[in-house]
C-alpha cells in the first residue's frame, strides 16, 4: 500500500476564508484534534505565512508568536509547519518561529522565481529545519519551466518540492506532466497543492498521486483563499478508497469539521462565480476587485479581463495592465 | 474538437435539493435561460422522475403537468427530457409528458435491473422518443455485470445508455472502466451522471469523458441529491478548459447562478458529513436517517453502519438490515 503524507493547512491556508482572524485558542483546539487524527503535518499563521499579518494583507487575530505559542503546547506527534513566502515573511520571522518548535518551513515563491528563496531555504537547512520549496502559480509555467525551478530549489536543499495550483487553474493531465517531469529531474520527493477553482481539487490530488507525488495538502471543511483547497476529511476518504495509506483517520477530520471548524467558518466554502473566473483564468484572485471595477467603467465583463492577464501571466504587481486590458477590450468591442 | 452533448438536470435532480419546492414559474425563467445558454437538453420534474410527487417520495410544489406547460412554453432549441423510474412512473405518466412536448426520456433502474424498464423503453421508442437506459448506483456491479445490463437497455431499443454514479462512490478508474466496458460491448453512444460525495463530480465526469462519454449531466450551483451534481457553470469551463465543445456559454450558466438559482437554494450544495459518509460507503442517501437512529439505539457509528450496508450491496426496501448491521456491529465492540 502506497503511502501519503498529509500536509493539513487549515491553520494557514484556511485563514485566507476568515480573514485571519482565528484566535490562538481555536487553533490550539483545531491543532490538538489534528493531531489526534494522525495528520502528518499542520501549517499554522496567518494566511500568507510568516510576517503577512499586515495592513497589506490583513492583520490576524492574533501575531506569529501567539499562534505558534498556542499550537506549540498540543502537538505530540505532528509535524509543525509555516509557510515562507520571501518579500513577506524573512528569515528573522522564521527564527521566531523556531523558537517555539516549529521544525518545518515550506518556502513559497511564484513559480519563476525560486531564486528569491535560496537564502530562506540555506538558512532554514542550517538550522536543521526540514525545508521545502513551494513553487505557487505553477500553471503559470511550462513543465520544462517548472523543472528549471524545481532544480534551483533542490540546489539550494530543499527537502521536497511541493507543485501548487494556487489559482485552481490546471486540469489532472497538467498536474500529472509536472509531477512526473519534475520527479525525472530532480532525486527530492515531490507534493502537490490543490485549489477548487475548477472543481478539481480532489480530482487533482489523486491525479498528482498517480503520477508519483508522495505528500498533499488539504485543509477541513476545504477552508482556504479563494474556492479553498482539496476538503481534507473528504480526500483522506477517498485515498482510503483508492488504497492509499495515509495514517489518517478520517471520521476523526469529519467530526472536527462539526464540532468546530463549521462554527468558525464565515462562509460555506463553494465554488463562487468570481472563484470560478479565477479559475478559468488562471489570473491572481486579488486580481478580481480591481477587473470589476475596470468592468464597470469601460463596460467590458470583468471575465474577460481576467482572461486576458491569464493569458499574459500577469503576475501581482501588475496591476496597472488591468486597465490597459479593459480599454483595449472596449475598443475591440466597440469596433464589431 | 470533441463535442460532448450537456444534459442539464438542475430542474429534476435539483429539485431534491429544494425538497422539490420549485414554481412552475421559477422553472420556466431558469429552462428559458438554459436553453439560451445552448445547453442541449434538460431534464425536467420532480427529483424522483414522472409520478415522483407522492407522500412516499415528498410531494413537488406543482404538478407534472403545470411545470411541463410552463417549461414547454420557452423552449426554442433545447431537447425537453424526463426522467422515469420504473415502479415511480408509468407509461401512462410518460403519455402526459409527451402530450406538453417532452421528446426524451431516461428510463432509470437500479444497475442490476435494467429489465424492469424493458416496456418503459419499448413504448418510449414507439411513441417516437429519444431513448435512454440510465442505470442508477453503477458502483454496486462489477464492469461485466453493468455491461450486461447495458446490453439489455440496447435489446429493448435505447439510443444510448447512461452510466450513473448515484452515491457519488466512484473514484476515477472505477468510471472508466465502466464506460469503455460499455462502449465495448454496446454500439450506442454512452453518458455518465456524477454526483459529488468524495468530491470527485467533476474529476469524475472528465474521466469518463476520457473514457469516450459523449453526454454528461450537472446542475448549476451543483444543486442535486446528497452531495449534489456536477457543478455544471464549473464542469463547462472545465470542459472548455480541456478543449470540449459543448455549445454552452458558460457565462451565461453563471449568470443564471446569481440572478436565479442562489435566491432559490435552501442551503449551499457542499459536501457535509452525511453526504460523504453515503459516498464513502457507497450506500443509499435514504439509509442515513434509518442508520443514525439504529447507532444511537446500540451504541455504535452510524458510519459503520453505512459501511456495511455498502460492503453488502444493500438496496431500498432492505432497511430492516439495517438493525441487523447494528447489532451486529455493537456485538462486535462489546467483544473488544
Amino acid at each position: 500500500m502506497k503511502s501519503i503524507r498529509i500536509f493539513d493547512t487549515t491553520l494557514r491556508d484556511g485563514m485566507h476564508a476568515v480573514s485571519h482572524q482565528m484566535t490562538p485558542e481555536q487553533m490550539a483546539t483545531i491543532a490538538a484534534r489534528l493531531d489526534a487524527a494522525g495528520v502528518d503535518t499542520i501549517e499554522v499563521g496567518h494566511g500568507d505565512g510568516v510576517g503577512g499579518s499586515s495592513m497589506q494583507y490583513g492583520f490576524a487575530r492574533a501575531t506569529d508568536e501567539e499562534y505558534f505559542k498556542a499550537v506549540a503546547k498540543v502537538l505530540k506527534k505532528t509535524k509543525f509547519a509555516v509557510l515562507l513566502i520571501p518579500g513577506i515573511g524573512t528569515v528573522e520571522d522564521l527564527e521566531v518561529a523556531m523558537e517555539y518548535g516549529v521544525n518545518t518551513v515550506r518556502v513559497a515563491t511564484h513559480v519563476t522565481e525560486a531564486d528569491t528563496g535560496e537564502q530562506h531555504i540555506k538558512f532554514a537547512k542550517q538550522n536543521g529545519l526540514e525545508t521545502i520549496g513551494f513553487l505557487m502559480m505553477s500553471h503559470m509555467a511550462t513543465p520544462e519551466k517548472v523543472v528549471e525551478q524545481a532544480k534551483k530549489f533542490e540546489s539550494y536543499g530543499a527537502d521536497r518540492i511541493n507543485i501548487t495550483d494556487s489559482a485552481g487553474a490546471m486540469l489532472p493531465a497538467e498536474i500529472k506532466v509536472r509531477i512526473e517531469s519534475v520527479l525525472d529531474a530532480v532525486s527530492v520527493p515531490v507534493g502537490f497543492h490543490a485549489h477548487n477553482n475548477l472543481g478539481l481539487a480532489i480530482g487533482n490530488t489523486l491525479a498528482a498521486i498517480e503520477a508519483g507525488a508522495t505528500s498533499v495538502d488539504g485543509t477541513i471543511r476545504g477552508l482556504g483563499a479563494g474556492a479553498g483547497n482539496a476538503q481534507l476529511e473528504v480526500l483522506t476518504a477517498a485515498m482510503s478508497k483508492a488504497g492509499y495509506e495515509t495514517g489518517v483517520d478520517f471520521y476523526k477530520l469529519m467530526d472536527l469539521g462539526k464540532d468546530i471548524i463549521d462554527n468558525i467558518m464565515d462562509r460555506p466554502q463553494i465554488i463562487s462565480n468570481d472563484a470560478l473566473a479565477i479559475g478559468y483564468a488562471g489570473a491572481y484572485g486579488s486580481f478580481m476587485l480591481h477587473s470589476r471595477r475596470a468592468a464597470e467603467k469601460f463596460g467590458v465583463d470583468a471575465r474577460d479581463i481576467l482572461l486576458e492577464l491569464g493569458r499574459r501571466k500577469t503576475v501581482g504587481g501588475q496591476e496597472d495592465l488591468i486597465i490597459d486590458v479593459a480599454i483595449e477590450l472596449a475598443k475591440k468591442k466597440a469596433a464589431l
